[in-house]
């Protein structure tokens, strides 16, 4: 079987291959050398799949948390806990946290939106409070709702939003290949329409869930209200619900009710946790791959970010176990706090600097536990030409091929921008990410051992060439 | 916002059009043509990703013909109608049906496999009959198991398999990135096992289910038995069960019963259905994209193929919705009997070859309804450079690429070959595929429409692509 496969990889990397030779002063020696790092990747690819590693890493994660990962939490606690021993395990030598201060926000217990109406009847509708939703003094807030479908009319709106309740209704735009654009052309209603609102006058928000799917699952997420103003409660709604809100408010429904218990209740301390492994030629080039611990709390994080940290931890014990030797130092990060305030990746990034540190390069895995698509990068103009070349290695995989894109990496490396090092995200198949995303729905079952396991083979491929052959 | 997504993808047009410019003598005019064709691929990309066209054409589909299509059965005849009705909606000029001769094999209703204990007790596992499975008189047999991991070494067995259970237990190599390798791999013990364990003497067989996951759901599949040769029941055990038998067997297991009242029950006829549109210039050029219409009886068929027939009647849907109009002879094909006898593609060519026909391309949709990765051809090689020019086009698509490869097409074109035109197969993301392949898990649920819609698509880009240029 090993056999056949190898005379297979021949044939189509010398398939391949042809076009670049006459494109490009390609050296046999060069080629000889892409060929082995094929090989190796190649195995690389098959003892992720072969061993279910980051799926095992996965559930073994979600398993030790209780769930979810939620900032300030016991179950973030015991996540992270988890990780240290791991990252023992994969055989990290230096294992460090670094603790950073989070504000601790609470879910109420019967956090509802209700419909009330024209005959005075409440209908309850799918709903969950956004992360830094302020409450409603334990009971519920009642007003005639006004409908936004961006979040600049609110600025222009002539009616007066005093004791009123705004309701952003903007949809995802189905039409996007990339459901990140949709989720970045529709985030922002979630994200700083509650402010907005609130400073208007309005007693509550409720938002149009950032979803792909039309179903009755509510997607939480981060709202933001500015110093000084009062939180007010800010309510997802399920898009099935919202379609169905913007129906009857076309057809006159006017009043809508929202209680909320949810709240800040102060700040404390999260970890971010690291596993460092000193490099043998280029102890000063760490490159860094990374995912947040934290997550949301109505699903278990499995792919927001608990499929990212399963992908690093076990791309580098993919690498450990053949054993390679790392020639540059590397970095396991688990970072805290991205969801609501990016507390982890700041003082990551502080103290890195502090130190004078340099990250050659930064890889995120962010983006769910789906089959491999791209690495996009933030890159200077002379690192375009490096990474087609690192590119050229995966057309030699049988029905597996990576893209290269350049636009943006990935949140919590962000601030390690001013080290001049190689930005990089993970950029999976982004089809069904946000069916899931926020949601209840963002669980292990919902993700594919294969897939996931794929994403840890390629994250250490990238590892592997960038460790080899610097930049 | 349609026009930042213009200026985008001009963007990342300049960005990747200039190695190209570098390497090939690229005419300013087909540069400009290029884009032309890009800005109608991306188009067709947005209307079927808004519409959702191919997932309620699918979903309409399994509602019309009561959940599966299994040949020579009403519901079959029933999904027929449908795609008559859909077609003629579509816009195709000549609807016409093409009836074959084919073998109605039906399910018993007790099926069943049991472990036999040491102490006598019998413990039913997950079993579902092959098609093509004999029965076992509507009495359980009972025998001796013997263990193969090869369908070769039945013809090696020293021992006699006369009045056993023969056992196939090779599992599917989750090692290969691509499943359907894996999945060729393995599945000739489900084909051609059955019938090699009858002719030694054996009174039944169970088959490890050829599945890309663990769990309690069984796959069923054709196995053929000889001219001559009576067919024993067959039965497919899930892949859980596999192993737990396996286990067993090496701690001392002996014995297990197969009951099965499954059987043929004679030849029946079901229908090709063809939906035609004449080509304005070069009528005698046909483009085909079909897929199969019947399905197995266990599950709804939904990617198997009812995503096939749905993303090759939304493909044409998506391009005469546009105003194009054909070129070219265009034939949508939605052929019976693929999963046990092939009857409806081999009919199909026949009629083709002695009207003498020439199909210029002929794609085939039947590998599930998953992202869009790939096209493979059986291509001479003068179209190969061809081939690499239309694949230039997706990625200039945002966050989405194709790859070519030339290993295979489909079943059901695969009779087209002596006509020298081009066979195509449409090759989605396979790592899920086999997660629900054959089993009851092939439902609706299972299929994500973003996903499904993307692949009707790509199918109308190669269609648009091979219409307007020819060969």
């Amino acid at each position: 079987m090993i056999k056949s496969s190898l005379y297979f990889l021949f044939c189509i990397a010398a398939l391949y291959s042809s076009p670049f030779a006459r494109c490009q002063s390609v050296h046999s020696s060069l080629e000889v050398e892409q060929e082995k790092d094929a090989f190796f990747i190649k195995r690389i690819h098959e003892e992720a799949l072969a061993s279910n590693g980051a799926y095992d890493l996965l559930t073994n994660l979600i398993k030790a948390s209780g769930g979810h990962r939620l900032s300030g939490t016991s179950n973030y606690d015991r996540g992270a806990a988890f990780v240290e021993e791991a990252l023992s395990k994969i055989g990290f030598e230096h294992i460090s946290t670094q603790p950073c201060d989070v504000v601790r926000w609470a879910r109420g217990e019967d956090d509802a939106v209700h419909i009330i109406h024209a005959n005075g009847a409440h209908e309850s509708i799918p709903a969950v409070a956004l992360g830094n939703s302020g409450h409603s003094d334990d009971k519920a807030v009642e007003g005639e709702v006004v409908i936004f479908y961006h979040i600049d009319s609110v600025d222009t709106y002539k009616g007066d939003l005093t004791g009123k309740i705004a309701f952003f209704a903007r949809p995802f735009d189905q039409k996007l290949i990339n459901t990140f654009r949709a989720y970045s052309g529709a985030v922002a209603q979630r994200v700083f329409g509650p402010n907005k609102a609130a400073k208007r006058g309005a007693i509550a928000t409720i938002v149009r869930s950032m979803a792909s799917n039309l179903d009755d699952h509510p997607h939480t997420g981060v709202t933001i209200f500015e110093d000084g103003v009062d939180p007010i409660p800010a309510m997802a709604i399920s898009t099935l619900a919202a379609e169905r809100l913007e129906h009857m408010i076309t057809e006159g429904l006017l009043r809508v009710s929202v209680k909320s218990s949810s709240g800040e209740i102060g700040i404390t301390s999260d970890d971010n946790v690291i596993g460092e492994l000193s490099g043998s030629d280029y102890p000063d080039e760490i490159i860094l791959a990374g995912g947040h611990l934290d997550s949301w709390d109505i699903g278990d994080g499995a792919h927001d970010d608990g499929s990212g940290c399963a992908h690093v931890m076990e791309a580098f014990r993919l690498l450990l176990d053949t054993g390679y030797k790392p020639k540059r130092t590397w970095r396991c990060v688990l970072f805290a706090n991205e969801e609501n305030g990016l507390a982890g990746g700041l003082e990551y990034a502080r103290l890195s600097n502090e130190r004078k540190e340099f990250h050659l390069a930064a890889i995120e895995s962010d983006a769910g536990g789906f089959t491999p698509k791209a690495f996009s990068f933030v890159a200077q103009d002379s690192l375009v030409n490096y990474m087609k070349a690192i590119n050229r290695i995966w057309p030699l995989l049988e029905a597996y091929s990576l893209d290269i894109q350049f636009t943006g990496s990935g949140a919590d490396i962000s601030p390690l921008k001013s080290q001049g090092g190689l930005l990089i995200g993970f950029r999976p198949d982004p089809q069904r990410y946000f069916d899931f995303h926020h949601s209840t729905n963002d669980n292990l079952s919902n993700v594919n051992p294969r897939e996931l396991n794929l994403g840890a083979a390629a994250i250490a491929s990238l590892i592997y060439l960038i460790d080899k052959y610097g930049l």
